[in-house]
């Protein structure tokens, strides 16, 4: 147990096959301290209940994944999707965990539009940051790798993210710094520094690159070691810029979710050991 | 046959079900003027016949895929992709086109060095730069959407491309602007006038980003007009630069090789028309 290290943070969907009072045995089992967990499966078991379990445990929850989705032009959608934001805000207060992660949302339906979308993300952080703030949360942009622009996320540079974030206070946006989608971004270790000394690197999480990607690309993110990625060299970048917090390993992988959960997290500490220490 | 735009130009690869004598009968009869080549099918035929054949035609060739793959680690691979890039430029030379396309190549298998992978392209450029200017060749270096960063190339933006080929003559290595790649990007449009300032936008290709991307994720290139680019604003931006060239459109895309080609080119010419003139 002992040899778990102190900041390494499993997020609930690298093993997203174990329920949550399975996560939190296995988290004990193992000596792992720390969890970031994702809305539906906590909304399932109930958020007091979900809340009760890990605090009863000892484990402090590192970010809820995720709110977002940003993006609407219709005002129903955005009305929707506001609403649906403060709950989140509100769920992660509930958790004890300070981060709530971002995914912005893609385009619109038929819309080529970019730029406009990314602002109209801004206009949605003008109202969701001072609530966030007066719960205790703050926000963390996350940029997603560029293959996932149209569909998903049109802030895909770290450069975008901090550009939105640096509109509002620190205590309420800042940024996910995640390797799987800057890792080949040669001007991301400058932007590592720019967030860093602002404060505003709000979590570090760890996935790796590895090839080919499947279908929908989604659920191709490698576990730490398999691929293309220096972990080392990007844990040196956010700590060079002066964060020192909990670093979570999050993999969507299809074959990780077809083996035995346990299993997995214990490999997933392991490797994390291995690589990223 | 009027009606197909003078600056059209169809990548052989978009409809790559036609032999080079069925595509350059196609051109003719739909009236297109400039065919982009790849090497594969150009050797198969002979590249002498394939010159004369396209020559015979009228057809323009605009350039010719490509070159590239040089950051191989290993001495003799090395040589290897210096040789095959010389072949490349006496191919491109002796079909009458002056723009080699280099798609730059991925990580060695176990690397992790995307920064000395770039090094290692711009020793190779030293010497092909040379040698495609004894030919009349210019070296157009591709970037490739971050998706292929990892396992065929290693040059992820106009950025990167821009600070590879400024290191040498323009009329020895300037870039390919393809929207594919680059639509993601908002430092793009700087970076394709900085490429048009100083001469190095060597080709301008288009095609259309559509999810969900494929398995492997190389053969979803979108027609035209089926997904989230706006073709006539990136056209702005290359025109605005000073590029007034042919345009290629080069699609990968199952689906579409899986039609009638000359049906294909018909319709590939008449969205090129409707979306980005």
């Amino acid at each position: 147990m002992s040899r778990t290290p102190e900041r390494f943070s499993v997020n609930q969907m690298t093993v997203k096959q174990l329920s949550l009072p399975e996560l939190v045995d296995a988290c004990r089992d193992l000596g792992v301290r720390n969890v970031g967990l994702w809305r539906e499966p906590v909304q399932a078991y109930g958020v007091d209940a979900a809340a009760k379990l890990v605090r009863d445990a000892g484990l402090a929850v590192t970010t809820l994944c995720r709110g977002g989705f940003l993006t609407a032009i219709d005002p129903r959608e955005r009305a929707d999707a506001l609403a649906d934001n403060r709950r989140a805000v509100e769920e992660a207060a509930a958790l004890g965990t300070d981060t709530l992660v971002l995914v912005s949302g893609g385009l619109p339906a038929g819309s080529k539009d970019l730029r406009g979308a990314r602002e109209r993300i801004a206009d949605a952080l003008a109202e969701l940051g001072p609530y966030a703030e007066s719960h205790g949360v703050r926000l963390a942009i996350e940029p997603l790798h560029p293959m996932f622009a149209a569909d998903r996320c049109v802030v895909s540079t770290l450069a975008q993210a901090l550009d939105l974030a640096e509109r509002f206070p620190a205590h309420q946006v800042g940024v996910t710094v995640d390797t799987y989608h800057i890792w080949w971004d040669d001007t991301a270790p400058a932007q590592i520094a720019r967030a860093g000394a602002a404060g505003r690197i709000h979590t570090f999480q760890l996935a790796d690159w590895t090839t080919p990607l499947p279908a929908g690309v989604l659920n191709g993110r490698g576990q730490i070691g398999d691929g293309s990625i220096d972990m080392r060299e990007w844990k040196g970048y956010v700590e060079a810029a002066g964060y020192t917090g909990p670093i979570e390993v999050e993999l969507f992988n299809e074959e990780l979710w077809a083996r035995d959960g346990r299993e997995v997290l214990a490999e997933t500490a392991a490797r994390f050991a291995r690589h990223a220490l």
